[in-house]
């Protein structure tokens, strides 16, 4: 088994190549266009643009790896959502695909999003039944690959998966996103803006959803599979928790930005298929997780102060 | 205005040129693997392979056409449903579209598919209302592909619409194909072997397929609009009717062949987009259409006989 991860050193794939080294994966190879060497110097490191069409196909022309996880994509926080690069990365992912059967690859996983659903109804996304109607780019560009892919896969003799993450939170997240923001405000001392926190979300751990993508990677279950804690809870509690956590809830200020009209107020997701199909059982409760991430943000201010 | 036309040489793509050079265009630009250089001599054909990324962008680049009408596609008979280029054809005509807005085009115009819809309730489908289940790789493709460009075009600037386009006939169509083969049969005076021809479709000449791309081309009008006649018959009466034309219809054997289970029973369209916005009307009713087509069929033969 020769695994290559592309986005591997993301924020979900330095989780997943973690997991995938703990697991005793020796054949690990990982493409990146910012390398993680001297933190992870076993893993054969290819720091490749996999939107460069030529050094796509000689990567897998080279390598011939029998496992792909596909965790690369155009992730720039607040960009995202409507980067054009979306679209490049569906052309990219599809015939990066190509490439990978045609070298022999024998089972694909790829990261896809709960912006895949924006479900109409309050009840848990569920993988086969909830309707997909995405409202943004990044959304529509998932779907899409997915589409093609499931389409594809069966016919090509292709295994393959597809995790749906929801909301996510731990070390190395961007720091402008909600729970870095709430956690560094609070840490300084200073007053965490933060709009009514009304919707319902899933979130888990980094290293939890790094840990399922390896699973489900070395798991022979087909299609999409939602990638969640399974345990719901507004964004004003989320925020509330890391007040707690930090005996700062007083700088907390629900409703002081406005809401994002056109977010779905519920956006939860069933786990019955990454439980019982795949196994897969996350470690961390919220509270531990919050406060692995919370010890980490002090670790890392202490590092880089005094700025 | 520079027009470019992909797949120009193809079924539609022929009867798409001529109409737009009646129409006066004069900086018009075909490209195609096979070029029709003799029957065009006042077009510019450009001999090019659209699946090969360097050559798509050289192309682009050095055009430069504000318009483009995308009919290139994988579409040999029996194979294109199933065939993987389809999904080569969508990370192509991503990438293709992604070079035509960095190119300074403005409108983009391409061939969907009825084979989007797959309805499951008898009434006609309507574009934006009629829930796409695409049922085969060629369907998810295309499906896929409006996707993303709906998605995508208006934040890039880029003026779009997307042709579904439903049953076709006239000349040119493959000969394995149900009017052909039955055409041919009938002349030769042999049995024409169907299936019961219960299923309800929609037939449009080809050259109305060709100038209603050509119209949509030069609208300004956004977003999938179907491609067909509004005139929904049986495939019975569709053969009953070439009979009929031929004076042959004792030579008819309706339920001979096995029906194509995963077929829909009715896949019908709404044309008030196509008629109403784009002010299109068919030129060909379905009489003269087909005896248009027997005429085509018929020269054919004296010119390729003796076999």
């Amino acid at each position: 088994m020769r695994i290559l991860v592309t986005g591997g050193s993301g924020f979900i794939g330095r989780q997943a190549i973690t997991v995938l080294l703990e697991a005793g994966i020796d054949d690990l190879h990982v493409v990146a266009l910012t390398t993680l060497q001297d933190e992870f110097p076993t893993i054969t490191w290819h720091r490749i643009d996999l939107l460069d069409p030529d050094a796509r196909r000689d990567l897998i022309a080279r390598l011939r790896p029998s496992h792909l996880l596909h965790l690369a994509w155009t992730t720039e926080p607040g960009r995202f959502w409507h980067d054009s690069r979306n679209v490049d990365w569906v052309a990219a992912s599809i015939d990066l695909t190509q490439r990978f059967i045609d070298a022999g690859g024998r089972r694909l996983v790829a990261a896809g999003s709960c912006a895949e659903y924006s479900p109409t109804e309050a009840r848990p996304c569920v993988e086969a039944e909830t309707r997909r109607r995405p409202q943004t780019l990044y959304g529509i560009a998932k779907d899409a690959f997915q589409r093609v892919l499931a389409g594809y896969a069966p016919a090509a003799g292709l295994s393959h998966a597809w995790g749906r993450v929801f909301l996510l939170y731990g070390p190395h997240e961007p720091a402008q996103r909600l729970v870095p923001y709430v956690i560094q405000q609070l840490l300084a001392g200073e007053l965490a803006l933060c709009a009514s926190g009304q919707p319902l979300r899933d979130f888990m751990h980094v290293r939890d959803v790094g840990a399922a993508f390896a699973a489900l990677l070395l798991s022979e279950v087909e299609g999409a599979v939602n990638i969640a804690s399974g345990r719901p809870l507004s964004l004003a509690d989320m925020i509330r928790r890391i007040g707690r956590l930090l005996d700062q809830e007083a700088l907390i200020r629900l409703g002081a930005q406005p809401d994002r009209s056109h977010e779905p107020q519920y956006l939860t997701a069933d786990v019955g298929r990454l439980r019982d199909e795949v196994g897969f059982r996350p470690r961390y409760g919220l509270d531990d997780g919050l406060r692995a991430t919370i010890a980490w943000w002090r670790e890392d201010q202490a590092q880089t102060a005094p700025r």
